[in-house]
């Protein structure tokens, strides 16, 4: 069995979703099972007893617009992200699943799950949809703003690991994120990420510009934390707007309201391909034992696959699989503080 | 009569719409000269003789692809685009517009047109349409991959004076392009860049976030070349990938076909609205005389705009009040080398 750690409490829409996608989880694969983190009398609103759910009592909530993520992991010792994440920690589960605020979960992550061997940047490391189906692992999506070329490199064999396990790709492509497809684009630090990832034994496609975002020739695309946020909030700035400005063309006249009518299955189809609930979590590369980040606002579906998600990299044993790659592939000096 | 040096050779139709454009230029406005250099072979088989149109004799174009633009704007004399920019630099022009490849233009402006006193680096500045109408002036696209916030600074009062004598927006609001909107978001970098904007006696209006690239509440966008290259990619692609995604969910099934067709007229208007013509032109901010890039894929409209703005800029005197502006406004250490 697998036993996944989950914090019932963080999320725009929690309990009820992380509730409701705790059961769903359990019934979608059998060989997990969920300890619950929360106020049990708000829990047992939504849930129906279960053999393999559990509760554990815990008061407090880091809110989903926390500040001082630090002190908030470091004083709310009885929040359900704390003590689920310290469940963890302490071998009594096996993989750890949160909607609750990001920056406060990359730091638990940090300061409780802690750091496997030898990784010295854990990056939060989201999927998001491509135009051709499949999805894209794309890194680092925040946790670090400024990271060097060599911390890089890590998070790439851990994508790399974690695409072939998890997401069963045989050969999986990495591409750099950047602003021109020949070598020698972009900062310095392009460049010096770029002749790492050449000389590695990593299937390096080279650089990928942020137009082909949506249909990149890779399956893993990876850029420093601050970069690639400014490229994933365009992302989804860029399909709100045009969401928008569709809407008010189709209703702007009698005949494209008839048409916007006729065509309003296929509409409804590409909006929901524009949002896939399966894309919404994100794994944070780098820790001892699996971390997994849903999108706060998550219905029970999307928090049910960041479960599973959670499960699967436990069941894989990607970390164990990560860290014996970077062993095998880069000097001792670089996996080394 | 205001006379623009236009490079009549560059760009991915030259030179058929960019002698077009000139055409429409001199239609659309009285009190403006236009000097095509380029091929007169080739440029006469799309003008048609007019007074305030005259062509200057050059062999060379550098290619829109070309590799090495320092080597290109210093060794091809006989350029179109080269010798436009120095008629301009030598007086016998007053502004300068090609669609011709965007670093050779930027190489150029530096070397052959000069940068303005004080000013320390130019900036390349396009305007991106916004959703609710009017346009956003985003800085740096792309000359400038990292610069100092010092820099950034002359770079945004040259944007103000632009914005409120070519745009005619009475107070432009500036905004700085960050992945957060609180203050102390970003890198050190954006913190850097904050405090300078708020010290500043520009209209300040905090971090903004790349989700509001379409629809931002400011009228100038402001980061370093690499980062806003990042966010302008990202966003042409997914305005694309998304397009590609409606076709496809419209011919999907035969109602959703039946369905397009009456909504066409509004999904011809939502196609315009993402791609306006005159939305195409980039000016270069700091040289000595009105410089701009029009799209290398300019049609005659587009290109008919890059040449009127071009002619604005020198018509409105804008270098000359930015100039101004610098002396007033900023220390005397931080406009001077």
């Amino acid at each position: 069995m697998i036993r996944v750690a989950v914090d019932a409490m963080g999320g725009d829409f929690a309990p009820q979703e992380q509730v409701l996608g705790a059961m769903e989880a359990v019934k979608k694969c059998d060989d997990i099972e969920i300890i619950l983190f929360g106020r049990p009398e708000e829990i047992n609103k939504y849930l129906k007893p279960h053999d393999r759910i559990k509760i554990v009592e815990t008061r407090d909530v880091i809110p989903m617009g926390e500040h001082d993520p630090v002190r908030a992991i470091r004083t709310m010792k009885d929040s359900s992200m704390v003590k689920a994440m310290t469940a963890v920690a302490q071998g009594e589960a096996d993989a750890f699943c949160s909607s609750g605020p990001t920056q406060a979960l990359v730091v638990g992550a940090h300061l409780i799950v802690r750091r496997m061997d030898g990784f010295k940047r854990p990056a939060l490391a989201p999927f998001i949809p491509s135009f051709n189906g499949g999805n894209t692992i794309i890194l680092d999506s925040g946790a670090n703003l400024e990271v060097k070329p060599e911390q890089l490199l890590q998070q790439a064999y851990f994508a790399h690991v974690y695409a072939k396990e998890v997401m069963g790709i045989k050969e999986p492509k990495i591409g750099l994120l950047n602003i021109g497809t020949e070598e020698g684009k972009g900062r310095v630090f392009e460049n010096e990420c770029y002749k790492l990832l050449s000389e590695s034994d990593l299937n390096f496609v080279g650089n990928v510009e942020p137009k082909e975002i949506l249909n990149p020739p890779c399956n893993i695309l990876i850029s420093d934390g601050f970069t690639m946020n400014i490229c994933v909030k365009t992302l989804e700035g860029t399909a709100k707007t045009m969401g928008a400005m569709l809407k008010r063309s189709l209703m702007s006249s009698f005949f494209s309201k008839i048409g916007a009518l006729f065509a309003k299955k296929s509409l409804d189809k590409f909006k929901k391909d524009m949002n896939p609930d399966d894309a919404s979590a994100a794994m944070v590369f780098g820790t001892k034992y699996p971390c997994v980040k849903a999108h706060g606002s998550s219905n029970r579906i999307g928090f049910s696959y960041g479960i599973l998600l959670a499960a699967s990299v436990a069941r894989e044993g990607v970390i164990e699989k990560v860290s014996k790659a970077l062993k095998d592939s880069m000097p001792q000096g670089e996996t080394n503080e």
